[in-house]
Formats: C-alpha cells, sequence, structure tokens
C-alpha cells in the first residue's frame, strides 16, 4: 500500500531525525557505546523505526556520513592548470578532513565497520571512496594531457602514494599530520609522478 | 604476598591458555562477538582470572598478537648491502602478512581498537609499529651511508611513502594487494629516495 502524503511526510521527517540524531551521537559517545537504542532515544522514535531502514548500526551512520559529506553533483577536483597547487590544497585538505573532529568521528566509525563488515565497507567503497579516487584520477589524467604527469602512470599506485601515507599515518594515530607534512608527501611524490 | 612456584606454574598455564584461546578465537568470529566470556570459556579459565591481568578485550589481544609476532631480540632488518633489494623483500613481506588469515585477523583487530581505544592504540604503537618503523628507519639510514639512498632524506615521509600505500589499501578492503604492487609503489617511492 502506497504511503499517502502526511504519511510520507512523517516518515521523512523520522529519517531526518535519525540521521541528525546520529551525526550528533557519534561525536558524543565512542563507537562502541553508539547503539540503535540511542540513536532512536535521542531521534524521538522506535528501535523498529531504524530497523525498518537499515539493518545496522554502521547503515545508519554511512547513510548519516553520506548526508553530509556527499554531493548530489558528484565530486569533481579543482584544475586551474597547475598540478601541485591543485594536489597541495587536496592533501592539505585531506589532514583539514581527518583531524576535523566532526568529519573525524565519521571517518574512525567507517574505518572500524570496514574491518569487520564487508557489506558495510563495500558500501562505503562504492558511495563515498571511489568516486573521491575516481576524481583525483581524472585530474591526474588531465595533468597527463597538459604534459605534468608522466604518460606511463599507474594511475592505482599514484592514487596511494598521494593519499596512502596521510591515511595510514591518520588510521595508526601516528602524529604528525600537518600541512608541512601534507606538503612533504606531495613532493616526495611529485618525484615519481613528474614526466 | 608472593606466589608459591605451584602457583607460579599455574597462573603461567592459565595465562598462556588464554593467549592461545584468543588466538584462536579470532579468527573464528567477527570482532564485535569475541568477548572476554567467550576467551575465558576455550581457555578454560574464569572470567575474573583474565580480568585480574588485562583491562580489556583489546589488551587481551594486543598480549596474544605480541605474543606471536615479537621476537625478544628486537627486530633488524636484513642489510645485503642492495637497499631496493632488501626493500623489495620487506614490502613483499608485508603484503603476505596482511593477506595472510593469520595475521591479517589480528591486524584488524587492531587498526578496529586502535580507533577507539587510544591505550591500546599507544601500547600497539610503542610495542610493535614504533619498533618496526625504527627497523626500517635504522636500513634507511644505512642507504643514506652507502650512497644510495638521498642524504636529506625526511625518514617519517620516506616512511609512509614506502608502507603508506600497502597499509591504506588493505584498510580500506580495496583490492590489488599483490607482489606486483609491492614492487610498482618500491619503485615509485624509489623515485624519491634514491639520492
Amino acid at each position: 500500500m502506497p504511503e499517502t502524503p502526511s504519511a510520507a511526510r512523517r516518515s521523512e521527517r523520522a529519517r531526518a531525525a535519525i540521521l541528525t540524531a546520529t551525526a550528533d551521537l557519534i561525536r558524543e559517545l565512542p563507537y562502541a557505546k553508539l547503539s540503535i537504542e540511542s540513536i532512536a532515544s535521542r531521534a524521538g522514535v522506535g528501535k523498529q523505526t531504524i530497523y525498518r531502514w537499515w539493518p545496522s548500526k554502521g547503515a545508519v551512520v554511512l547513510d548519516a556520513m553520506l548526508e553530509r559529506y556527499s554531493s548530489p553533483e558528484g565530486l569533481v577536483l579543482p584544475d586551474t592548470g597547475d598540478i601541485r597547487a591543485d594536489l597541495r590544497l587536496l592533501l592539505r585538505g585531506a589532514v583539514a578532513e581527518l583531524t576535523d573532529p566532526d568529519s573525524e568521528a565519521f571517518l574512525r566509525a567507517m574505518y572500524i565497520e570496514i574491518q569487520q563488515d564487508p557489506e558495510i565497507g563495500r558500501y562505503y567503497r562504492e558511495r563515498l571512496l571511489l568516486p573521491q579516487r575516481a576524481a583525483l584520477a581524472a585530474r591526474l589524467a588531465a595533468g597527463v594531457e597538459a604534459g605534468q604527469v608522466r604518460a606511463d602512470l599507474d594511475t592505482e599506485v599514484a592514487l596511494d602514494l598521494l593519499l596512502g601515507p596521510i591515511q595510514s599515518r591518520w588510521s595508526l594515530g601516528l602524529d604528525g599530520l600537518t600541512e608541512a607534512y601534507a606538503d612533504a608527501v606531495l613532493d616526495a611524490a611529485l618525484a615519481h609522478l613528474a614526466p
């Protein structure tokens, strides 16, 4: 039976309340303490309302993250014509995102889920990670066209060389994640990327 | 009151049984399902026996991992005089370790704990990660001495350039973690490391 217009509005309000409650709680609670129950209680809905739409806590968290960080137009990196400048902004932005308390809480939750829930991992890669990597790959391809990046580039290796140092330093809890560090990683990676 | 010799033997036996049970269970159960209770039951001890020595599940898991993977003499990387050959072995070894079901289960558990328990993260870095990084840093320093590595190396950036791509590809669940990939990462990193 299709929802009536007012039931659809109620559904939409409940869904928004659940995602907002999740985004709030993910900063307030250690991830192990975040539960469907705590989200339901904060959102003012029943647990069954959440389970009607999401199979697990990780799935709600991922949707709350998509709601906040994905853009409907998809992701395109700026192309100023200067590959070094564009990549510098990108890597500094990655450091800023990983050290911002809001996005950091979401990302740590995703790292936990990826290690233990293959479904969430797959969904996270499809919806967030691979589009981000594709946008960077497109920027590198434009750099190849412009003669600023080597033509025989292995794109996967290039992406990991740029992003891997920052991601692994962060995920292992090593300190020193600064703009200066991002710039140094870029210089090092460019030794390989340059024609 | 000091333990009598036979009490000390019983303690040692219980401790060994707990660590063995943990190493078995970490492969059998999703990490969220691994509990102090399940470890105690498998080891044939009471939960209180575990809590007497360890504050949390993560602490037991880390000790079980140390028992299996750390060596009392500390870690030294081979130095054949050929930095490329030595690093190739190291990076291929990292891929093998991350894709071996035994060590992968431990490492995924550690990645989960690092994201949510700062104490375990600190202990993991002190006891396993930083000694591994120090061993690689020492090998790079020998490479500088031998004129095979640039003298103005930023060691932290160099370590992350070598290890970060493999670690982040693995921790994000991206595929393609092969020896050929490890070799390609090494070639790319050497563009920066070489004098």
